[in-house]
């Protein structure tokens, strides 16, 4: 790993942005902020009143792979906790094309004008790879990235799906813990990164477009299970019509899915995020949903439960990669794996062989 | 463990409702092939031929938890394997009530008219502690019980749903190594059973009542998305245009689900299983579903995969169990918990304290 302060990402400006707005600072005040070296302790008080900056540097020891940064960043979380039980969690998603990016800018503008503070945070595993699918260009958010009371990040890079998920995890306690409260968190359909936004969010909305055969084409298996809400985007001028059939259609659909242990109702919206229709219903629709699992006490269950799942997750996942990982395992797998294609051994056998490895 | 003769379930004369159709076989022959103690190769030598006490015999050997009995299940399975290629696997599924023993009953007794050779497996993880909920009672299926082209074994016992799918699926395995065609595998809606038998079947059949607020009531998540049909049972009388109201419903409804891997569309069918009503145009369907995916290879394909997805599972639950179990992990376990619901350590925290332990 290299240490030279000069390499570390620690040192980039990646905040440029979001510190360009910080409008009541000066720039003066805002360079000074950024040279100055912090301790986890300073980090978290500039965090805690708000500070765009802290927050993002803190986000980026979150993210960093070095162990002192590893150890402040938990030193920062321990002290974040506390505070972070007042927000809602929003997860967003939909396949590539359906305008997301919009849809998030519209409906993020709207709940400033209402005065609430919003983060972005985006789940693309890809994004290692691509280094980011989405988010990556906050132009297209170009209202929202101005705001004050905005904060919008990209996806962190990580090798897995499990790395990714634990730094959007541990980011959005960050962030609440900032002062955000409403916080969007976007993902597109890549493998299983849905089904860890649902695990990490209060509610979840699935945004779909009308006709063009869509209602079959793009949608993965689950989804529409998970959703608390589909929103239709798009459903203006020409569209208007297939948008309307296409609301009838998925609340028919809706109906014949099991009830929701949340005892919430998934209900199905039509919005145009281009012409800012339908966000305050859709706003509305969520305060709605806050109030009843407030009410029936599901909200505060199901975030218990959300991080017993990913403390169960985070330990699956260690045990299993330290032994597929091991060399002589790794080997034998290859072997195990073949007698199976040839029908030669069974499931359970190879299983036994490959365990008495280690 | 117990290792008197006497007192093993080897011993126990657990298969006489099928042995007693044996119809060419002499009760003398059966008596003394009874008596008689066989090594493995002998038991897969008569289990090849068909011989129903043998197979009876070989499963009870793979359920068995003796370490003796384990290695002899585990010859006559290697042994077993290449003569498992050629049955389907038909997974049942259904609430309770919804007459799926009658629909086995009706439905095996029409396959064996073709003749065609029938086994019929359960899984129902709460055996262990009901003694069998399903299949327990094999009066509910007096035809079937008495054709010796049909054998009929109720769910094995374990202290674990995976304990109970290796059994079944090992079972599976000597099934059609004895010369049965289709293996109808019934379960009940417990747990996560149902996913289970989906992973260890061709082709998955969600039987269904028609009104009575059963659309939405009953059906756990994910299930109709495993489903390849839906039958709705009972579709005759006065029920007969709610079932078809139903089936309109169901049509409507799997349009909106996402492609299968393996290309084919689900359909609805009516039946009733009591009139026997319906049960050939069902077979037809699953002979058409057999003959698509053997021609887009997706049969061998998902059958590997799912022999892979055995091995991995069976992994990962030994090392899930192993690192649960051990005495330090559980009781700082507690206190982990305890401290996340308190909000005073994240998931990720508690994760890497209690993977320290061991």
């Amino acid at each position: 790993m290299n240490k030279k302060e000069g390499k570390s990402a620690l040192n980039e400006s990646k905040n440029k942005p979001e510190a360009r707005n910080i409008s009541n600072a000066s720039a003066q005040r805002i360079r000074s902020f950024r040279k100055k070296k912090f301790s986890a302790d300073e980090l978290v008080e500039q965090l805690l009143q708000g500070n765009k900056t802290a927050l993002g540097r803190a986000i980026t020891l979150i993210e960093s792979n070095q162990k002192k940064h590893q150890q402040q960043a938990n030193i920062i979380l321990e002290k974040a906790l506390p505070f972070s039980q007042k927000s809602i969690r929003i997860g967003i998603t939909g396949v590539p094309g359906v305008g997301k990016s919009t849809f998030i800018e519209s409906f993020g503008s709207f709940l400033i004008s209402k005065g609430k503070k919003v983060a972005v945070l985006a789940v693309d595993p890809s994004s290692s790879v691509s280094h980011g699918s989405i988010l990556g260009d906050k132009t297209r958010m170009e209202n929202l990235v101005k705001e004050p009371d905005a904060f919008i990040r990209p996806s962190p890079s990580g090798d897995s799906l499990g790395g990714v998920a634990r730094k959007t995890r541990e980011s959005i306690v960050l962030c609440e813990a900032a002062g955000f409260d409403v916080i969007l968190i976007e993902t597109v359909g890549v493998g299983q990164s849905e089904t860890t936004v649902h695990s990490m969010t209060d509610f979840f909305l699935l945004l779909k477009l009308s006709g063009a055969g869509d209602e079959l084409q793009g949608i993965k298996r689950g989804i529409v299970e998970m959703a608390d809400a589909i929103v239709i985007n798009k459903a203006d001028g020409e569209n208007l019509k297939a948008a309307r059939d296409a609301k009838l259609e998925f609340s028919r659909a809706l109906q014949l899915y099991p009830a929701k242990e949340s005892g919430w109702k998934p209900s199905v919206k039509l919005c145009s995020a281009l012409l800012n229709e339908g966000i305050e219903d859709i706003w509305k629709m969520i305060s709605d949903f806050r109030k009843e699992v407030e009410e029936n006490k599901f909200f505060f269950k199901n975030r218990q439960e959300q991080n017993k799942f990913w403390m169960y997750q985070t330990i699956n996942d260690y045990l299993k990669n330290r032994f597929y990982e091991n060399e002589t395992v790794k080997k034998a797998l290859k072997e195990q794996l073949k007698l199976i294609e040839e029908n030669k051994t069974t499931a359970f056998a190879a299983a036994k062989y490959l365990l008495s490895l280690t």
